[in-house]
């Protein structure tokens, strides 16, 4: 998808309404760069970049939180996202060894809120609540969202996120309108465009803090530099934007898989010859192996689909 | 479809080949419990019901099989499986809390393969290897599968199961076929047929040991009674045998979905009538919630698929 609309390829059904889920966090990442919250709390890339994660809740991520939280003057008990258990099980042993539990820091998303909470202690506004449609957190993320995809996003209808925020309900080719949007900023004010391009460097410059230890989206923004950005969301959505060749892709599969959604990703990044000849073979059949760590299969999409 | 090969209804591909997986552990109990080793060594229900599992590796599980082996003279070392991580947070923390590891009888097809172990025993065959193609174990689970597909299992394609048996490639067709001369095994010989029932009702009578807490196989067992009896397989395959109708249901998720299989599976059933009134909405239509336990959606499946 280009950014003025324009489809370049499309499979299947690109007009009913999905929940983008996490695929959208780089574009809910813009008001709290536009904003000025990252000089003002002396922030830096991996902030922006944990902005736009859905993080396994390891270390590095747990404790990056914590200390952002610190410098905005609030704390992850301000975080209204919730806690669940973090993705790997050796984190998850550590916290049993060291007798401790997860907290709000450890959700996947403890980053995104982060900004919430930034941005909203940077603009003097009540923290309690931005989870909530009518608050100015949401209001701007809709605000935003009109400006990329050219559609009303106080008229879209929505559900609950995993995480507690409204998610927005999208058509598929609008999604991918506004990654173009975000690829190739030209269209938008001059604020937003430096925010998403900064976003985007974030992304690649600090692909660990987006996702972590043994994921796709932290290896394809690692491996692709500057030519890709990608995030993943639940139940089979994926996001890419492509800034030089100026493109937006919006990936969902319709049963949910996570998985299935990685290999499209990886399908669609090779047909627009995007990955690392050294790389390509790994990132497009990842293997699978059984209990015992035989190699008994590996991944790869239908060939139809690539038509 | 009937045991005669007759299809009943179709949705898809029904002709190319598929890995079952996991969704012919029944069947692949058919030898063990013709062989008379359950008589010769003592065994019961929940036995044959772990036979055909894919268990959480729960307390009770993992107790069964060790005191099992050691009736037959054997120990969890000579299982082939490897071992993995149960499937439940609590079964990891208290593994954790009590410095124990996981053992290959953690192992989600260790009743299979114990099973395996136990007809090996009972007719004087070596033990070890018996997960390798030439095996006599796995030479009786093809003459079985002949049996019960009208085809020669010997010329199927195979690849290597996650716990190293060979899985043969099969029709979704054939392997609707199998299971319906399990649900209905009049075309079976005596001893055969007395196995495949005897097998049924061992899902019924223990649908715990089948899959454990919290699982649709164990949920749907249990409710079901003796007119259905189900089983997944990974990659999102899922087994039905429905024997007062006299039908076998074989369902692959192209992708590889589980979750989907198992929507798949309630819808195929309800269809069929063979949902209990009280608990066909929430088995139908399970619901989502998220990090903080808010209702925020629900599984159904596509109205197109139930045409």
């Amino acid at each position: 998808m280009k950014p003025d609309g324009t489809v370049v390829e499309s499979w299947g059904d690109i007009d009913t309404a999905i929940l983008p889920r996490s695929a959208t966090k780089p574009i809910q990442a813009l008001p709290f760069v536009e904003s000025g919250a990252v000089e003002r709390f002396g922030l830096g890339v991996e902030h922006v970049a944990l902005a736009c994660a859905s993080h396994n809740g390891e270390p590095r991520h747990v404790e990056t939180v914590r200390a952002w939280l610190a410098k905005v003057g609030s704390s992850e008990a301000d975080l209204e996202c919730g806690a669940h258990a973090p993705r790997l099980p050796t984190s998850v042993e550590a916290l049993i060894r060291g007798n401790a539990t997860y907290t709000n820091a450890f959700n996947n998303c403890s980053g995104k809120h982060s900004g919430f909470v930034s941005t909203a202690q940077h603009l003097g506004e009540p923290v309690g609540g931005y989870v909530k449609y009518d608050h100015p957190v949401q209001r701007r993320l809709r605000e935003v969202m009109s400006d990329l995809t050219g559609l009303d996003a106080d008229a879209m209808p929505y559900g609950t996120d995993g995480c507690g925020i409204p998610t927005l309900a999208v058509p598929l080719k609008s999604l991918a309108r506004a990654m173009a949007n975000m690829a190739e900023p030209s269209r938008l004010s001059a604020g937003r465009a430096a925010a998403a391009t900064r976003i985007r460097a974030a992304m690649n410059a600090e692909p660990f803090m987006v996702a972590g230890t043994g994921r796709f989206c932290t290896r394809i923004n690692g491996a692709l530099g500057g030519v890709a950005q990608v995030k993943t969301g639940a139940e089979g959505v994926f996001c890419a934007m492509l800034p030089t060749l100026g493109l937006g892709v919006a990936i969902k599969i319709w049963d949910g898989a996570g998985r299935a959604s990685e290999v499209a990703m990886a399908a669609l990044l090779d047909r627009l010859g995007v990955l690392p000849a050294g790389q390509r073979d790994e990132i497009l059949q990842p293997p699978v192996k059984n209990v015992v760590g035989l190699l008994v299969g590996e991944m790869r999409p239908a060939k139809s689909w690539l038509g």
